[in-house]
């Protein structure tokens, strides 16, 4: 075993379900609050997983955020699958560390941070004190002719993500989200996505950022070649992985394990952060109790992953833009859901009568 | 005219629809920020209504958020309804002002005041800062054996609504929540949306704060009694208010329909806000541009009244509380909207390659 299979392994030993006496605190509190049971809906829910997660009833209002955007390239973007040259993963790297994207504004208005992390963009990218630097290769080979990458690249680029998982938690981070950047990077979701939940390639692959029913037809098409040539064992993740993944899935998945190990929720952007869940969770399935899934993204494989995963996403906006858009969103409610468990009156004491005791 | 009726007909006077212009620059400046068209699906939409609404764009982003509770009862409760007592709105309206209930804890988080006004509780309010005491009459008549309340008792109410969005905004407030607390008032809020869709009560009928099967049979014969009784016409929305809503109801009609005047967006809660906003278009059908609707509840009569006034819900998260609680959370994806078109790259300067442009 390397030194990195050892983070990996002890990663995957330290991840473990709720705590089944906080989760049972939780929903008696809900049911104490001012106002009729149940009606506060998915917020209970998550409310109860946050407390199960965290130990403690009620649970610390995660008002700490960080956002990692894990960025990569993918050789199967020479394939024809995108309308974007693959010169845009690291242009938008750059727009990102700048602080012009999409996700930066919304990072703002959380009062989070946003950590570019590289894993494998295909060009060299100069040093920012926003950028960390873990590139394994520069972006994936084509896998319509080989693997994606190598094993022991695939448990690197994992190990990464736990190695950002930890170092946010031990900043300071309490709630952690999760954003991507690689142009092409829903062909190798959907890849997974079929390859995890045995869907068939059509099922599973959406229009990515704007492509027409040609391109679409291709990108179906090389998924299914991909799968073909490779053909991954849905029971290891890491062939998988390595099969037809991304290396921002494979740290994707790590940053998920690491969260979980830690017992610190993390929301899941689109359908680049479903398709490296599975990996996830198949690795180690107490994992999912750490996820919450942001939003269902427009993507047709989004949609399927979630429910295998079994999660209900908390926002439904149409988006398909990544970058952690959809996750950083959803991430008032998280914190709201949190903070109402905590503060509310309960029926004892406030003078509100209750209905169950009249 | 009265006094009263001239500040109803001044404000519906000075509800204007979008301004194109804005509209059309909004549209635009989405499609030059530095990620795929199109790709922040109904953040997108949201933007161009402010920029509409506000007639420049960008938009000013909406930091300061007011929520107004506004409280009623109502004498069909009388009909065994609901299986809260009615002092449970006073003890509410008591909590709420105490700072223990779920909106406070959401308002607390948004930085936004919550003003509860009274317009029709049955029972006299001790005076607080934070209540607006306009009380029209101690709760409606029941309605299954005459009006709820007078003409001029709705207009009245209306206007309290009006004096409310006026005083908020006039305060500072750029974004306006409805809240609502009135133990049964979810019945008059289904007989509204069947007076003014044409849809069986069955249909509109929900279980409230959660009633079993027979209460629920008992609501649905109440509400359809009470239409029976005053046959409210459709066109004339002030005698479909006064023949079977809310005097709260009437008040958000107002609500909706002052900030509209003002040019100020309202996000929607639930049932009641939107079978009020069912009659606040048809007083002023522009006055549709200044809603957006916060959640779709779980009473079917809103997703009902919600799509007649063809408004998407920004969550949909099983909530069924009331308060103002569902729209409260969505005030932060409203104000991510405004500042997203107001502060991302564009991709002239960015060095970010438009894909259009290769």
């Amino acid at each position: 075993m390397t030194s990195s299979q050892r983070l990996l392994a002890a990663t995957l030993a330290a991840i473990a379900p709720l705590d089944a006496e906080a989760v049972k605190a939780a929903r008696q509190r809900q049911d104490q609050l001012t106002k009729p049971r149940g009606s506060l809906g998915l917020l209970e829910d998550l409310s109860v997983q946050l407390c199960g997660l965290a130990g403690e009833c009620p649970a610390p209002v995660p008002v700490e955020a960080a956002i990692a955007v894990f960025a990569g390239d993918h050789g199967v973007h020479a394939r024809g699958v995108s309308p974007w040259p693959q010169e845009v993963t690291a242009q938008m790297v750059a727009n990102f560390l700048g602080g012009g994207a999409v996700i930066n504004t919304l990072a703002a208005e959380l009062g989070a941070r946003v950590l570019v992390v590289n894993v494998g963009v295909a060009t060299e990218l100069a040093p920012h004190p926003d950028l960390l630097d873990r590139g394994i290769r520069l972006g994936t080979a084509d896998f319509t002719v080989g693997r994606s990458m190598s094993r022991d690249d695939a448990i690197r680029a994992i190990e990464v993500g736990i190695e950002v998982a930890d170092t946010l938690i031990a900043g300071g981070a309490r709630l952690l989200v999760t954003g991507d950047m690689g142009i092409a990077n829903t062909t190798p979701s959907a890849a997974l996505i079929a390859a995890f939940t045995g869907r068939d390639p059509a099922d599973v692959t959406g229009r990515g950022t704007g492509i027409d029913d040609e391109t679409w037809q291709l990108k179906v098409e090389v998924i299914r070649a991909g799968l073909l040539a490779n053909n991954p064992d849905p029971a290891d993740p890491i062939d998988v992985l390595s099969a037809v993944g991304g290396l921002e899935h494979a740290a994707l998945a790590g940053f998920m394990l690491g969260a979980a190990a830690r017992r610190v929720p993390v929301v899941l952007d689109g359908v680049i952060a479903a398709s490296s869940a599975l990996a996830a969770v198949r690795l180690a399935a107490a994992c999912r109790d750490a996820l919450i899934a942001g939003h269902r993204s427009v993507e047709p494989g989004a949609r399927i992953a979630l429910e295998d995963l079994g999660l209900r996403p908390l926002l439904d906006l149409d988006l398909r833009l990544g970058e952690g858009s959809g996750a950083a969103l959803a991430v008032p409610i998280v914190r709201a859901a949190a903070r109402v468990l905590a503060e509310v009156a309960t029926f004892d004491g406030s003078g509100v009568t209750d209905k169950a005791q009249v």
